[in-house]
């Protein structure tokens, strides 16, 4: 039976179950990704932008299978095997698709060297402000709790719009600071709907910047249906999910 | 008055001081660094490594002082400015020099795509499991939490070695694995000192690999002298340290 987490729902649906049908086929990459795992949107993302040819393999990260073990030690999705060598996290993922497959555009890193490092830290902010106080702020109980972490929420987001030039964080080139940013404002209505979060509540800016990014192609197509992330979410708002993730936040540990 | 770390002792001694006394001279690059800080050591390992010209700018991050927060909002050293534009976080600068240094050897980043995604794979194990288990263990007050940290410290330690080739962790490359988890090696004997670690207990393969990093000439030419070190960690040993870093730790938030 193992934890409640194994119980997800177990394929993808809406535009992404499309775009996993047309992934079918054997390929040098194989992206092993849970469809309903923000870091693996992430990857997917990537991977649609620059139209690198891979083969979508759906696994369940909860269930700690000995294959899947066998590519990432860690357990987590995503993960990818390249012509039989294993990598995994998100981010990294990112950048080892601009470095294997240069001649697939648009970059998500400029050619800039300043420009790259730039790109960097703010992608930086992503993974260790905003998404872990989004967590922080579905986790809690105690409204006292709730309320201090969706103002850190607010604040983060605040910065990044600060500094986002429109439509996209670059200005008109998307960039791995969108692309790492993106799931996370897709499963905003979760905060809206359950921790009195509202996107103008950050700012105009926010807003804006926000509806850019969940309307890129890229990003709708590797969305599922809404009620199914909700079902997953349910059991990170009473704090009972068991994900590794879960666990570290509980235990004050970082994770991102 | 301020924090009691803003009390350090003002400049580099030993062999980094004469390092500081070469670089005085103007260069492009601005080198805002703290003598004391493991974070400005991975830079400044980078820099020393590749013989990038610099000039090195001693900074005490605890008075956030006007002109350092226009540099770096976070008030964090490393930073740098590059023909006047400011960047920083350790190891988003080092890849930086990669990039914007091409010419300067040893690139501490394989040329192949997946060996390049492989260092940074390693690299965040350093950054996300070793350097905060290191920080928790000297943190923590009691007996049974500081065992417990220890664990967790030599478990990281274990795990990385490994995988790591020897001498160092792709073999004979020198890459940013190394230079991310040099600066914790030299002060290990914080650990030893006060928390009953030794370099054994986590393995003759983490002894040797850790004798090859604190040999390294970069890294020699970068430390100061123990004592010195030795009274910054006081603070931290008693949990009285209040950095940023000491903060998030005490707070349970991520800080790497
Ligand atoms: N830092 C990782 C995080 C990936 C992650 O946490 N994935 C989750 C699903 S969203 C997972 O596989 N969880 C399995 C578990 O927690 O046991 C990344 O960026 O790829
Ligand atoms: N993530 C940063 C950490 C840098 C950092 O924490 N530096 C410390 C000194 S070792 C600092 O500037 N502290 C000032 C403060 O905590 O207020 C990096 O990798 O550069």
């Amino acid at each position: 039976m193992g934890t409640p987490d194994e119980q997800i729902y177990p394929v993808a649906t809406g535009r992404a179950a499309e775009t996993v049908k047309q992934h079918q086929q054997p390929q040098d990459l194989i992206f092993y990704a849970g469809w309903f795992c923000p870091y693996v949107q992430r990857s997917w993302i990537a991977l649609e932008e620059k139209g690198i040819p891979y083969q979508y393999k759906e696994v369940n990260p909860y269930k700690k299978e000995k294959h899947f073990l066998d590519i990432n030690p860690k357990g987590l999705v995503p993960a990818i095997e390249y012509k039989g060598k294993a990598l995994y996290e998100s981010l990294i993922l990112c950048e080892f698709f601009e470095d294997a497959f240069p001649e697939h555009k648009p970059h998500l890193l400029p050619d800039d060297p300043f420009d790259r490092a730039y790109v960097r830290l703010w992608t930086d902010h992503v993974a260790k402000q905003i998404v872990p106080a989004f967590m922080r702020t579905v986790m809690a109980q105690e409204p006292e709790k709730q309320k201090e972490n969706l103002e850190e929420f607010y604040k983060a987001l605040r910065t990044i719009s600060e500094k986002a030039k429109g439509p996209y964080f670059l200005g008109e080139q998307f960039s791995l600071v969108d692309v790492a940013l993106a799931p996370w404002v897709l499963r905003d209505y979760i905060l809206a709907e359950n921790r009195g979060y509202s996107r103008e509540a950050a700012g105009q800016k926010w807003k804006a910047y926000a509806e850019k990014l969940e309307s890129r192609e890229s990003v709708l197509r590797t969305q599922s249906d809404k009620e199914h992330y909700a079902e997953i979410y349910a059991r990170y708002l009473r704090n009972e999910a068991q994900s590794q993730a879960a666990k570290a936040i509980r235990a004050g540990r970082s994770f991102d």
